[in-house]
Formats: structure tokens, C-alpha cells, sequence
């Protein structure tokens, strides 16, 4: 089974957007056991929109296309492949009751550019967008499907999860693939590669691991392949029990979630609370947790003290102690963990304090220095941390982050280092 | 000038590594002044290099080929452009003398494969990488220029700007491209379109116009192309001011910049400080003003009162207030912005409640529904805002977000709506 992705936009091709769709979307199509021949960017001109659609003709099974299907005159995609596969742009009356629903619910009215979206080709079958307004397209012609998707990333993922990947596994599923994602945190890549080297050499052949590193957290992804799923399964388990063996400390879950959701399900099943007190990460630990659905359940808020005197006034820190220790401190961290659990009532807190950089650091604490406490009242008290990352802000902040939510699930199930 | 980029590597294809090469290569060749006029992911195959290649002989003026020239067997690229430029491959003693040199440095022995990556073919110009092992490499057939770089972005990025970009803009610059982008928020792009459907009808021919948007967020970008750059500089900037007639009020930026980083310049310009209070942004906004370096000179801190106790216990929001209008109405949200502003001594603060999903709507406050309000002491007191935006949780954060940096921009401004 053959694919290609075909990414439209002038954006592109100029640099000005990274192009994280066809990233995306080769990673759920390999995952459906499709080979991605290609990926393939090109400006939203007709011609180029022609060729590229009658070079994939016959070539491939499967061909995902993405953007240009917004409402403005450069988004020619939906008439270009209207042209090339002998359609006639009809008023879908589904479409349109959609996006007139979701105009009313912004209070904006519903203009002549607007109702052009709800026009689709007679020749395709329309996939129900419940995100935007643009629908998505599903034409078949001499043995090859083309897929027509928005570029907006959540509308173009909406679309392929509950439209098309669940369609294309029911047509083309004849081998099994299944994919087992392992997450780990607490050491580098190449030094994880180095422990599991014995393990990955005595692998059977239908098994593949891959390394994705992401902020300190590596997900490990064993792939098996076969014809029978049961035998598949059963041997994919073997070799995640065999990792369980091996690295027992490093493993935080086996479901491909972020330590945030991970996290939050072990609040939630425990009846526990939470609260933050963030400097260097300026809010984004708090926005981690909140970014999941019924996080009020635990989380109850934060104070982000950014500014040394906002530790003194809302977290009680001495001055003095910020004096002869410095902001970023065991002490500090420590004292705004506690100071900040008082004051929100909760079972838990995590507090940070660190040079995320580029400037601010010194010889004996560089840029990339952050110091972590998590205080409870399990009978632990208060742990502290500190760590050394590397010398990128964005990167720092959210490496700072993830080792904080580390800390938390280290001190909530009471696990060594 | 036409060109085209291909890049080589199955971690492309399948998702595990997005392709940030591509877009660096396309924006300094555009701004050079080429045409990008596609760009393409293969795998690391013979016969599928041999195909792209074919393919773009006389087709294109040059192409730049990235990836696939490492030193491990599964790096084809370089013997398979051998032998497609009926080459031979030579020992070449410059470049094994600086892999010795190099490697000395990291104290690492030569071995067999890095005495390999010093071969190269004979019909190539080399380009020699201070970076890196992999040295880039020259061709030219039938009018074409394909250039050979590693995959590694900075050794990549060296091979260009040392190398590549000089000798292309001597032998190639004819046409000057400019772009310009005008960010704006405040209205849909369709809305958008509708504005300036008239303006867009009335470009000189050498002028493209492109909508792209983000979470509320519309950039506009003007491409100029022409001979001279002078002229093209002019008519763009022509275009410009005619775009400030017609939408003063959602122009925010013309450099292409995120909106807490323009209100980020804004504040240091003015000496001002800021913190913020969230409630169902969660720390979204403190984290985009604190992921801008520096932001500590006017970022001060926040209350986030995720749990409505906090809002009455850290910032003094009476029960009653919460009862008789709920925890989502302009009045609490003006509230909080009162008083984190007086906690934290700040000369501006934004507060936001509301319900980001994908449960706790009503009838009357339906899921995507958001207050805001900014306090300041610029003599308007608190302004409070309210709308309603989609269904999705995290578009929901983001949009909120984003719409109360908004806000905060036109009180600085003293904007009307």
C-alpha cells in the first residue's frame, strides 16, 4: 500500500510555515501500515496543483492533499480538483447548516464567502469538518484515492481521525501492525540506547524500536508485524515486559500520553490535589496541567512569582534567604512549595526557580540551572532538585517543566531516584 | 529562476522528524530570489533518488538536495549522485585532513567510516563543512545545478550561507522578491476577505496577497517581485499604506512577530510592567509573555485562580459576586484585575474566567465563552470584554488568550474597538 502526501501552500515552499502536517500525517498513515513514497509541497497555483494530482494518478493507493481550501481568493485547491476530476461544484446543504451554526454561535454573520465553502464537488463524497469551515474531499480515480484536507492543523487532523484513517484501515488492513508506545524519562537518549542495546539486538525480527525524544521524555515505540493479531500481541507483550525488567525507574506509562495527563489521572484517582508556584517556567507548568479536559478536579491555581518581590509579599520568602542563597536556590524552591500548598489548601505543590536564559546566568549557575521542590503532606515533606539543562529559553522552560511534573509523580508514588 | 529542494531520509516520511531544512533552504532562496517551486521528501533509496533527480534535470536552475550523507549504510546519497554524474569516487585530501583535525580535537580515533565520508566524486565540486565529516557537493547537467549538504541543520546551514547563497546570488540575481507581512487581529479571515476584496482586485500584477491565519490571528503577507529592488521596495510600500487606510484598527504589527512580543516591546519601549490573573487560560498567557527573552524587565507575575476559592482568598473576589453572576462574568474578571494589579504593583494587569471545554457550558454561557478584563491606571480604569469562540479546549486556551493580549494592546494604545 503506496502513499503520498501533498502539502499546498506559497507559505511553505517560502519557509514561512513549518510544515508539521505532512509530519503528522506520515506518522498515522505509516502507524496504518502504509508505505509514504513521498511528501511533496507545491504553491497553490493550478498548474502546479495539475501536475502534481496526475503525477500520483495510478501510482499510489492513497494520496493525502492538504491546504488551500480556505475561503479566500488564493485557496484554489477545491475548483482546481473539481476541474480534474470532472465535477461540478453543487451547494451542500449538510456543510452549510454547519457553518451557519457556527457563525451564530460567534455572533458573525454568514457572508458570500462563507457560503462559498458549503459548495463542493459533485464527485467527491464530502468529509464532515465539525472544526472550521472548510469540508474535506474524498475523490477515487483509476485506483487511487485523493484526499483533500484544510491545512489548519486541528481541522485536518479532526477530519483524518474520524473520517479517514478509520475508513482506509477497513479497506486496506491486511496486515496487522501494531504499534506499543513505552514513556520514559530520566536519561538521554544515547545513554538509553546504550542500556537497551542487548535488549534491541535480541529482538525478533517482526519487532522494530524507535527512540522519540521529546524534552527529556523518550517514547519508546516497539512496532510488531504479522499476520495474525493474537501472535503479534503476544509477542509485543514479551518485549514490554523485558523492558519493564531492564529499566523499571525510567518507564512512567504505557499509553502515549503526556506526563501531564499521566499525572492528572493519578490525582484523580487518589482523590489529590494540586497547586503551583512558578518562577522561571512562567506559567508553563500550570498550563500543562490545565490543557487537560476536567483539570479543575485537581488543579486549584498558582503563583507565579516572576518577580523576586512576589515571592517575599505573596510567598512569604525571606528576603534574607533570597539574599545569601539567590532566587535560584534549594531554599527558595523550597520554602515557595511549602508557603504555596499553605495557602491553596492542597495535597501537593510544585514550585520552580531557574535561569531558562539566554542571559542571566553565572560560573556557578549557568543558563539552563533550575531548582525543583515538591512539598506534601505524604510524611516526605518537602524533596528538592536541581538540574542543569542546556542553553536554549524555550527549550529550557520546557524541560524545566516536564522534570517538575517528574518530581510530582516521583514524590505521589513515593519512588526513589 | 526556478528551484526546486528535496529532502532525503525515511524519519521524514514517516513522521519522526519534521523538516525544519526545507523551510530555512526555501526562505534564503526566496529571499534570493528564486522560485520555489516545489519541494519533495524521498527515502533513503536508490531508485527513488534516482527518480527525483531525473526529474528535475532541466526543470529546474538548481536544486538543493539534503540529507543521506552520513557516515552509517544506510546513507546512499553520495554514491548514488556518483554514479547519476558519472563520477568516481577520489580520495579528497583536504577534506580527510580536516576530519583528522576534527577528530583529534574531540580526542576520537579515525576509523574506516570517516576515511570513507573524505571520498568523493570526481565530478563534483567540493563544498568543504568546518561543521561537520560530510562535505557538500556541486554538479551541474543539462543547465541544472544539484547541490549535494548534510542533513544536520547547522552543518547544512554553514555549507549554504559559506558556499551555496554567495555563488547563487553572483551568478543568479536578477529578480528581487520582497515580502512584507502585516499582522492583524480582530476579525475573520472570511470577514477579512470581505474588507479587502476591493484592494486585493486593485494590486499591480507584480503583487501577490496571502491570508494566513492563527487562533484568531491573520497575517497578511505582500510578496513584490520585479527587476529592480528600489521599485518593488516602493510599490509594496504603497500597497502598505493602503492596507493602514482601510484596517487602522487590526493592524497590530509589520514584522512578523507574535502578539506578546509586540505588547512585550511595547511595555519596555514605555517603561510599563504588567502581571496577569487567569482563570481558564491557566497560565497560557503568563507563558506566552514569559517565553519572550527579557521579559522579566515588565512581566511581574500571576494569580492563577483555577479553583474559585482562590479567587476569593488570593484576590479578594466576594462569594457573593461569584453566586449572583457566576465565576464567568465581566464583573469577577474585573475584579481579579483590580486586584492582582494592586497585589503586584503593576501599571497594567489582564484577567480572564470563562469555560475553555469540553464540559461546564450552559444555555446562556455555552462552552468557548470568555471574560476579560484590563486594568491600568492610565486614568480608563478596568475595561472588560466578553465573547464566545469555538468548542475545542485547547483552541479555546489559545484563543482566549490571544484575545485578551488583544486587549491589553488597545488599552496601552488607547485604542477604540
Amino acid at each position: 500500500m503506496k502513499a503520498e502526501i501533498i502539502t499546498i501552500g506559497d507559505e511553505l515552499l517560502i519557509g514561512q510555515t513549518v510544515d508539521t502536517n505532512s509530519a503528522w500525517i506520515g506518522a498515522e498513515l505509516s502507524q496504518a501500515g502504509f508505505d509514504i513514497c513521498r511528501k511533496i509541497s507545491i504553491h497553490d497555483r493550478r498548474e502546479d496543483i495539475l501536475d502534481a494530482v496526475s503525477e500520483a494518478v495510478s501510482r499510489y493507493d492513497i494520496v493525502i492533499i492538504t491546504g488551500g481550501l480556505g475561503p479566500t481568493s488564493d485557496d484554489i485547491t477545491k475548483q482546481t480538483l473539481c476541474d480534474i476530476f470532472n465535477g461540478r461544484m453543487v451547494l451542500n446543504p449538510t456543510v452549510l447548516s454547519m457553518i451557519d451554526e457556527m457563525m451564530k454561535r460567534r455572533g458573525i454573520a454568514m457572508n458570500e464567502n462563507n457560503r462559498k465553502q458549503a459548495e463542493v464537488p459533485d464527485s467527491c463524497r464530502v468529509l464532515y469538518n465539525k472544526m472550521g469551515t472548510a469540508p474535506g474531499m474524498w475523490f477515487e480515480k483509476e485506483g487511487t484515492i485523493f484526499i483533500s484536507l484544510p491545512g489548519v492543523p486541528y481541522e485536518m487532523k479532526y477530519i483524518m481521525n474520524e473520517h479517514v484513517l478509520p475508513e482506509l484501515k477497513k479497506r486496506f488492513q491486511s496486515q496487522v501492525i501494531i504499534h506499543r508506545n513505552i514513556m520514559t524519562y530520566g536519561t538521554s537518549e544515547s545513554k538509553l540506547a546504550e542500556i537497551l542495546s542487548g535488549f534491541e539486538k535480541s529482538l525478533p525480527p517482526e519487532i522494530k524500536l524507535a527512540y522519540l525524544p521529546s524534552y527529556g521524555i523518550i517514547k519508546l515505540r516497539l512496532t510488531g508485524t504479522g499476520r495474525n493479531r493474537e501472535i503479534v500481541e503476544n509477542i509485543v507483550d514479551e518485549q514490554v515486559k523485558k523492558l519493564y525488567s531492564i529499566i523499571p525507574q525510567l518507564i512512567y506509562s504505557e499509553i502515549d500520553e503526556p506526563i501531564e495527563s499521566f499525572i492528572g489521572n493519578l490525582l484523580k484517582e487518589r482523590g489529590l490535589t494540586i497547586c503551583t508556584a512558578e518562577s522561571c517556567t512562567g506559567g508553563k507548568i500550570a498550563q500543562m496541567l490545565t490543557s487537560i479536559p476536567g483539570s479543575s478536579q485537581y488543579y486549584k491555581g498558582s503563583v507565579i512569582a516572576y518577580d523576586n518581590s512576589i515571592k517575599t509579599s505573596l510567598l512569604n520568602v525571606p528576603e534574607e534567604m533570597i539574599s545569601n542563597y539567590g532566587a535560584v536556590s534549594e531554599q527558595v524552591v523550597a520554602k515557595m512549595a511549602t508557603e504555596v500548598r499553605k495557602k491553596f489548601r492542597t495535597d501537593y505543590s510544585v514550585a520552580t526557580s531557574g535561569i531558562a536564559g539566554p542571559d542571566g546566568g553565572s560560573e556557578s549557575k549557568p543558563v539552563g540551572t533550575v531548582c525543583i521542590a515538591v512539598s506534601s503532606d505524604n510524611g516526605v515533606g518537602v524533596i528538592t532538585e536541581k538540574y542543569v539543562f542546556g542553553n536554549e529559553r524555550i527549550l529550557n522552560i520546557n524541560r524545566f517543566s516536564i522534570a517538575s511534573l517528574n518530581l510530582v509523580r516521583r514524590q505521589i508514588l513515593q519512588l526513589q531516584k
